[in-house]
């Protein structure tokens, strides 16, 4: 192999790397605070990058280094990381260049577009507006399977964007295993609702004493200020733009503790997975989550199996009744954890518990299964979502704007993302069973607020390989199985079975 | 003329444009809060983009376009934006490409580490530390001159990248004027130091009060929030992305009411400008100041013609003592007005007074004339300034931090930069003077908080043009004359002088 080859690859892939850190800042900057008066201005330049960015990864000088190192006996010549990476890039370069750069732009455009018109459409709750602009990006969504190929279904392609080999096959299996489990119990619930009062949930919270307590969580945490700001933005997201500089958002509502609160841990279960990121992947594709699931997985880990349970609020209870004494003086932590963990059916994903959140996933997964198999017609959407909502909740939507128009996702064209919100669950628990096993102590970790075994586990078994490794590999190296949904069915069953 | 060689141009200059936007946030974001553990990769993208722009902007594409679009005949059919941007972006590529780019790549390393030098030799007051790298900065300098080409002073092409049109034998006449008038009043109040009680302005002022209060003042003063925002630096700044998102920092200090008070009236000033830079500028190098001295020019018209004056005080003293009542109850409006125009010589640039602000300028600009020329050795620089501070402004540096080593610029290599602030506070004073030749009841407006029929004045005669104008056409557009230093002597001597 030549070593030239190979440095002017990485050199290339350093500078593609660039230009997304560049575009991640001006992303974050946009949502964070930006003057509106410079958006269109921003936008254009984004465009210009984003243009320039793509233009490089499908180069000739990109095809003709992976061409030559991507040979048996060169890809055998390199290490670990240069291999992985040149695999990865050859994955992107064959996607993008398969794709006719005019259709690409045009579906650009058309997703750009069906995005502002899916806002009007949702705010008239109007789904015939938006339903033409649906069925281009199904029709697109359709055609670019065709031109990447596909195994087996051909939803599979569109799935591995996100969550690299996962495949219908898995996805039916395991999705059927939790469902069957999930929907008796919301019904059950729907059927006897609870009485518990959460009402002191949404009192008047002061917003600065909502964003010091934020602070004070996050670096019991451990999430590194030198390496990380919060920010406030309409929807919380966290963004790495390398493992020194990973800042996430979370938006204080004043009438309510909860929002703010566990919308920041999840956020800093992202954030703690990319800080810790090896720095050896820095300036490649690999220095990224292994995939959207695995990437969810670390957010819900914080997000519920830590910072939602008993023990973390037998530490913290305290001082969140110190910030807030005239809300929460008279409540108990056993009052408190009970109502922050209250599960019950509803129509919007955003706000649904831990419990009927993946019904809401499984809902969507089926849908754009079907639309891209072709067995569904965007224009039975509605009725096929109103149907499965009944089904799987026991709760019929009124109308689109809480029904299919809610989630802006497929108006980007976002279809195979969904699901990684339910493997991120599936994923979750199986992690916390498995470390549990290592510190069988762990609840009292917890309740010491003793949070760094958790995070070296976390950092030696998922954290410091970023994309390097699979998903599969990664659950594996965890857990010693594979994607197993036994563990999130009984831990749900567990929490929220009645009898 | 092609109009696809001009349409062909206009976008390559808007993609390197856009370039410029990126870095600009990106630099924004460095000196406003990004997290410390970052900034080594986000220097490497800095790097990255900023060669890129380098590239565009010296490529063939780029000379070939210029060699066609800037033949007289082609000229002549182009709109005034088209023309004046193909001769500004002429020069800027004749400039760039008259360096060898080893010789510019290896200058921009030495600098690099200059910066580095000088912040531990100013530590230190070690002179000795930062003079070999002092010494070669110059060196290159003089070669950039030869390669660049000169007409009279070799210095003059420095000058030409900050303030077009300038020459020595301009500044050599103004600042003549300015220091013969100057000198006498400073070494006058050297001799009878005033009796002034100052110290109210340095008691405890709460930071986040200050802070609202600047916001206040910003928003009476008409700066648009929705195209730009404040934020804290550690040295204050405006930075212009596009003139719908130009944005201002400030730095508080906890025990000085001044410092952040006048450094956002002055930063506020530079926005105003570029926030009302023409439209049909935006995405062309033209969508910029006219010049480093114009620039300044707005910045000190705000600061001090404005925000420093009587009038202005008479209507917003009552406001800050409402934000200050314990510090400021028994002070009058006065009082508070001698304060903080209160004069006197000093050894620190930055901190000066406007009254012997320029003489700490003419000291650096004879310097660097001197230096440039060869007239003067980087050596016999400590001597020299020590000599001149005494002469000019009476004091004497106990040691070189305060002295020759207190300042970035030269290691930074901006020389033909210092004399940018003088000129802004000559036309400052210029402007001003038409001003109320066109608005008899100036300073009754300002008292009434009435900034518009100013805003609009400024704007008509020199924020609308951007870079469309040289500097000498808008001091001529603005007052009818060409740059004259009397208006400036007279509003010192009037305010100053004791007798």
């Amino acid at each position: 192999m030549s070593k030239q080859t190979l440095d002017d690859f990485r050199d290339l892939v350093r500078k593609v790397k660039s230009y997304e850190e560049a575009l991640a800042v001006m992303y974050w900057d946009l949502r964070t605070g930006a003057p509106k008066k410079g958006v269109e201005t921003r936008s254009e330049v984004i465009g210009v990058l984003s243009t320039e960015m793509f233009k490089l990864s499908i180069s000739t000088e990109m095809g003709s280094y992976l061409e030559e190192l991507s040979q048996a006996d060169q890809l055998e010549s390199l290490d670990e990381i240069n291999r992985k990476l040149v695999l990865e890039c050859k994955k992107e370069y064959e996607r993008s260049v398969k794709i006719p750069p005019e259709m690409y732009q045009e579906y650009v455009v058309l997703t750009s577009q069906a995005e502002s018109i899916w806002e009007d459409a949702k705010r008239a709750s109007d789904y015939a507006m938006f339903q033409p602009y649906l069925e281009k990006i199904v029709d697109f969504n359709q055609k670019f399977v065709e031109l990447w190929g596909y195994e087996g279904h051909r939803y599979n392609t569109l799935l591995d964007m996100y969550e690299p080999g996962i495949t219908v096959a898995k996805l039916d299996e395991v999705f059927d295993e939790l469902r069957k489990h999930t929907v008796p119990l919301v019904l059950e619930m729907k059927n006897d609702p609870s009485k518990l009062d959460t009402s002191f949930l949404k009192q008047h919270y002061d917003v600065s004493k909502q964003k010091e307590f934020s602070l004070f969580i996050l670096k019991e945490l451990g999430y590194d200020f030198e390496a990380g700001r919060l920010d406030e933005s309409e929807h919380p997201f966290a963004t790495g733009l390398n493992p020194g500089d990973v800042r996430i958002t979370t938006k204080f509502k004043p009438y309510d503790i909860a929002f703010a609160l566990f919308g920041t841990i999840h956020e800093c279960g992202h954030a703690l997975y990319e800080q810790n990121v090896s720095s050896k992947l820095i300036g490649t594709p690999l220095c990224n989550g292994a995939s959207m699931g695995i990437h969810e997985s670390q957010s819900r880990f914080w997000e519920i199996y830590i910072g939602s349970s008993l023990p973390f609020w037998q530490k913290y209870y305290n001082d969140l009744q110190r910030y807030f004494p005239e809300q929460l003086a008279d409540i108990s932590v056993q009052q408190f954890y009970r109502a922050i963990n209250q599960a019950q059916p509803s129509l919007i994903r955003i706000e649904a518990d831990e419990l009927t959140y993946n019904l809401h996933i499984m809902i969507r997964y089926e849908l754009e299964k079907g639309l891209i198999s072709g067995e569904i017609q965007v224009a039975d959407l509605p009725r096929l979502w109103n149907e499965k909502y009944e089904q799987y909740l026991g709760v019929k939507p009124s109308n689109d704007a809480e029904g299919v128009l809610q989630d802006v996702h497929w108006a980007g064209g976002a279809f195979g993302y969904f699901p990684s919100y339910s493997l991120g669950n599936m994923y979750a628990a199986q992690m916390i069973h498995a470390l549990r096993l290592q510190l069988p102590h762990l609840d009292t970790l917890v309740a010491q607020g003793e949070f760094t075994p958790i995070k070296e586990w976390l950092t030696e078994k998922v954290h410091q390989f970023g994309k390097l490794l699979t998903p599969e590999e990664i659950i594996h190296n965890v857990s010693g199985e594979e994607l197993n949904p036994a563990y999130l069915v009984k831990h749900l069953t567990s929490k929220y079975a009645r009898s």
